[in-house]
């Protein structure tokens, strides 16, 4: 008896996930589509095919929904981390494969759920100034970024650069992939070849080996 | 009579000027404080006290505002790229006491017309995949900040420098800096000793001298 409660119990658990995560998806979709104004919650009802009542048990509201999206997005980069700190990827490889499929999303106008789309990601930065739900989201985003990023400096560096300038170069380092992912809204046509050639340059002076 | 009439219309032409330059400053303030879609035309028209009629007669909406806002910053720009290339300021300094200025602005909540608001910045790059308006006023602020960018490395690195890697370089500079006005929009109190000791490690890769 009390193993049938737990079953039903574990069962209604997994339906609950299945469904926020279609939920998801069909706001990542529409936001990446419309922008976060230009989307509504009937909007997205209507392509996860769900009743917008359906919805609101899950999510609050557009603000509830973009936290959901950045926090899933926060777990998939752990992937990229790992990646990075197995070394079995140089970075600078590792940067414009990764700005290549994006870029090959936008350009065919698709929608990738594995990238955050970079013109939604500059709005729901905009959008954190002004809202507190977002702003938490992006909190927990921006930790997990700066502790990755220090993580692989740490270890890729020479070992006797300070944990101060450890610090500023990751800040440098979030920069440049923050303007990259920037770039990407503004011209998805980029030339690869002089990405990975100003990348090569400038890795030298964040891993302390032309100091 | 001619020179009567030709006064009357440069009259007509400085008062057109200034009446253009006072919706601009008042629509930026809007901008500024509620963001690209929080801000409507009827709040910019009483910021300026001014008729909506009469700033409908300067600029046809809101994406036709913002062009105006980006033009007048391209060309202030100018002054910028002047004092990079007179090397009266060494670009670290500079680009830390822009990123002083600006944060000390958002940090009190007050509006700066000589600066782009970083929140409102990543509006505009968002609202130009959508606005053919915005993103032609975008695309001349780029090919302006991208000239003036180029400029100054070109006359700042070792001279056997190939124009595609100066170019190469210009793209890594130009995202650093991106990137930079993306944080302050996340993050106004950042630490500016740690910022600029950042900069100092990664300059000397951009301009060739660490090579």
């Amino acid at each position: 008896m009390r193993k049938a409660l737990q079953q039903g119990s574990n069962a209604r658990a997994e339906r609950a996930r299945v469904q926020r995560d279609r939920i998801l998806d069909a706001a990542q979709r529409c936001f990446s589509e419309r922008g976060f104004h230009g989307a509504s919650m009937s909007m997205i009802a209507e392509t996860a095919q769900m009743s917008p009542g359906l919805i609101y048990r899950y999510f609050a509201g557009k603000s509830e929904l973009i936290h959901g999206i950045v926090s899933r997005q926060s777990e998939l980069l752990a992937d990229d981390f790992e990646q990075l700190e197995s070394g079995a990827q140089h970075p600078v490889d590792g940067i414009v494969e990764k700005y290549r499929e994006c870029a090959s999303y936008n350009h065919d106008n698709q929608i990738s759920l594995r990238h955050l789309d970079a013109t939604l990601l500059l709005e729901i930065v905009a959008e954190s100034r002004r809202d507190p739900v977002i702003a938490e989201a992006m909190g927990l985003l921006d930790q997990r970024i700066n502790h990755g990023l220090g993580q692989w400096l740490a270890q890729s560096s020479t070992s006797d650069v300070s944990p101060q300038r450890l610090q500023a170069r990751a800040l440098i380092l979030r920069a440049l992939l923050d303007g990259l992912k920037m770039r990407q809204a503004r011209d998805p046509d980029l030339d690869l070849g002089l990405l990975r050639e100003g990348l090569q340059d400038v890795f030298p002076c964040l891993q302390g080996k032309a100091a």
